[in-house]
């Protein structure tokens, strides 16, 4: 939140409390996710007096700006209370917007809400909820304009400016024929440039860079980030243009997938929620697997060390290295891992690649492993009882051995992943250490028997 | 890159090797970002003869849109073969990209550059240069619409359509005093819209979201997602207009931050390049100190199993159960550490919640490790030699007190390091992996202890 919206928060809930009409006194002259960093700080009940005492169009635009999660407790709330009133809210809203919210909503609240807004409006929000999340149609919204081939600059003027309030953006306008098939693109810069009298066909440009609806919204992102693009139009199968995807929309795809990486390599389950917004309940239930599922992969360790154990009973020094040694080769393997969870993410590698950067991992898992070799013998050599040939010997070629393993496994199942088409950042780094103890302990176990024959 | 550009690599190669000055035909239908796919993909020596037989428009538009890496490297050759075309490429360049190049190069070619370079740009560049790296200053561009606040709109659309073509964007205009004091924004859409004879003052926005240029690039990134800008204007402290960022050049913002969270994370130092430009050497200065430092730490772990080894000498199943054990607590640190790093990104958390945090995150830990607990005793109930009530006990107490442990540093030490100004995705998952190894250890020594006696 911005200081200066801090300062206000207190004259706001004073005044919800005592006038609630006053309330847009106060808050008009504010941008609308200053509104919405408000309304997610009040308490429960003041935040709903105070969409309740905005003018539709605030309340709309704020509503954009509200955090997911917030926007669909508020309005489900709002619904409720003034049932009118938030279907006109709903109904004024960005299309994209509305049909994020209107997608969160239980689902007899959303059949009453969509039952009160306008046909056309209800209609069109049921067509963007018929696109899967995560796709480019379930980010795009519905208005953009759209212009004729053989208009001239002036009269496309003159429809750029007549429709510019209800428009996402007008930066970009889409030549279309009487089908709805994109034909060009013209910039609001190209036609503000233009001669007056010339045609729409001879000033756009005929290659539209396009997506069709289906495709993943990562790839809508990489597109509009590689071209510099305001909008990117989405497409059906026969060329017909469905909407478009703004660069402020794609703003928050690169932020949310970013936290998705980061949770992931984490081995938490993505949330939904921002961290406070998130329930005990919803937390346990995102990482508890994974942790079982570790917890239960370790069991072999056990098996392992317990074969150790007995096997060099003569020789029990060589346990106080355990737990230094599998921790070396994880530390490599997370290392590997998101460098190449990040190389992908970016498109700077392809599963295709894996020859050429599995070799590289494992030559660098051979430098850094002989690099702490050396750590690990100064090591051995302090104490009396490890300061011995085979315990030297059987440390240092497990720790060579080791990195060199987790180099390879946490660059090489990222790409696994990425070309089962899986999400390659599920090889977080807790389940890439936890493989490399079980093998860590299985190349000690058998280097170790080499050194002692 | 896209396939129809792969599918033209050959062709390009080809041109190139027998007729460099037609190679232009082949690519001007490209978009920039295509051509500079193709002069990446290209070897050095076809690369430099492509951006050499380009036109100097085209070669900078393709410049622009280079990884910096690269753009360093090609345009250093460049200017080695072809001074002359190399410094007109560089002043058609856009001046943001175009620092960011001069940035790069090595100290005496960037003089010599400079010097070929027309005074007004040279000028330019020193004065983006002069800001670190990082700042809003040094992400801005120069060229922006500047308009008087006393024009009338038909007269601000003559200005604004004779500078269109040297703009970054024209999408929003910046109304300014004599001095250069920043008075209002009007976006093209609003002129568009309005009345001809109306002046700019009666039509411009007048609080104006903007930020000083010493400010940091991700203060930049947050006020243009949140309020969902074309572009940002810096300022001075006199409040004077120095430039403007896009929203486009803060889309590379977030994913290079996101990119750097992810490789602190793993323990690497952010690299500078994509990875396959990255070379050997530097991948080892950037992952082997934390390596080592991680290492040198784990000794702690060699005494403290020396200790529980010597210890419990008559009782060495419970050896069996150390990888297992300290495993659990760092799997629990990672997803609290990732959970808080991502948290404290976006802004959800704040320092100053530590408290809620860390009571949250340990009633966390306390509920994941009864759920371990359960599966540990399960495992220790399997063997004969581990089925008795020391060890079962002394495993299960340890596991709760080790994920309980996990969670609490997990989350408490990212909230210490922003505290501290520093990134807290330096606590990285192999870090607060190796620190749960070294307390994990010694909490296993004092819960069997206790139980033992």
């Amino acid at each position: 939140m911005e200081n200066t919206t801090r300062l206000l928060l207190p004259d706001v809930a004073e005044a919800l409390r005592r006038d609630p009409a006053s309330v847009s006194e106060l808050t008009e002259e504010l941008h609308p996710a200053d509104m919405a960093d408000l309304a997610a700080a009040l308490e429960d009940d003041l935040a709903l007096t105070f969409v309740d005492n905005l003018p539709v169009t605030d309340a709309a635009r704020m509503a954009e700006s509200l955090d997911l999660g917030k926007r669909v407790t508020l309005f489900s709330h709002f619904f409720s209370k003034s049932p009118e009133k938030a279907a006109d809210v709903a109904e004024t809203m960005a299309p994209d917007e509305r049909a994020d919210l209107i997608s969160g909503l239980e689902e007899d609240l959303r059949a009453a809400l969509l039952a009160r807004m306008a046909q056309p409006e209800a209609r069109e929000v049921r067509q963007l909820l018929s696109f899967p999340e995560g796709t480019a149609g379930a980010l795009m919204t519905t208005q953009f304009v759209a212009l004729k081939a053989e208009q001239t600059v002036a009269a496309a003027i003159d429809d750029v400016r007549r429709s510019a309030s209800e428009m996402e953006t007008i930066y970009d306008a889409y030549a279309v024929d009487p089908n709805g098939t994109l034909l060009g693109v013209v910039s609001l810069r190209d036609l503000v440039v233009a001669k007056a009298d010339r045609r729409i066909s001879e000033i756009m440009v005929p290659n539209v860079i396009s997506i069709e609806a289906d495709q993943d919204q990562e790839e809508v992102a990489r597109l509009i980030a590689k071209y510099d693009l305001f909008a990117l139009p989405i497409v059906d199968r026969s060329y017909q243009i469905l909407g478009i995807v703004t660069v402020d929309d794609v703003v928050d795809v690169i932020k949310e997938e970013a936290a998705e990486d980061v949770q992931r390599l984490g081995a938490v389950e993505p949330l939904e929620d921002a961290y406070f917004q998130t329930r005990f309940i919803e937390f346990v239930k995102k990482r508890a697997p994974w942790l079982i599922i570790l917890f239960c992969a370790g069991f072999l360790t056990t098996s392992a060390m317990r074969a150790i154990e007995t096997r060099f009973e003569h020789l029990r020094p060589l346990l106080w290295f355990v737990p230094l040694i599998i921790a070396s080769g994880g530390n490599a393997g997370s290392q590997s891992a998101s460098l190449m969870i990040r190389a992908l993410a970016v498109g700077e590698v392809k599963p295709s690649d894996y020859l050429r950067v599995i070799g590289r991992e494992v030559l660098m898992g051979l430098a850094l492993g002989m690099i702490l070799c050396l750590f690990g013998a100064g090591r051995a050599a302090a104490w009396g009882e490890t300061r011995t040939l085979p315990v030297m010997a059987a440390v240092c070629g497990t720790i060579v051995a080791v990195v060199t393993f987790g180099a390879m496994i946490g660059s090489g199942l990222p790409l696994l992943l990425r070309r089962l088409g899986l999400d390659p950042a599920v090889s977080s780094t807790p389940f890439i250490a936890s493989l490399s103890d079980v093998i860590g302990l299985l190349i000690y176990l058998n280097v170790a028997a080499m050194f002692m024959l």
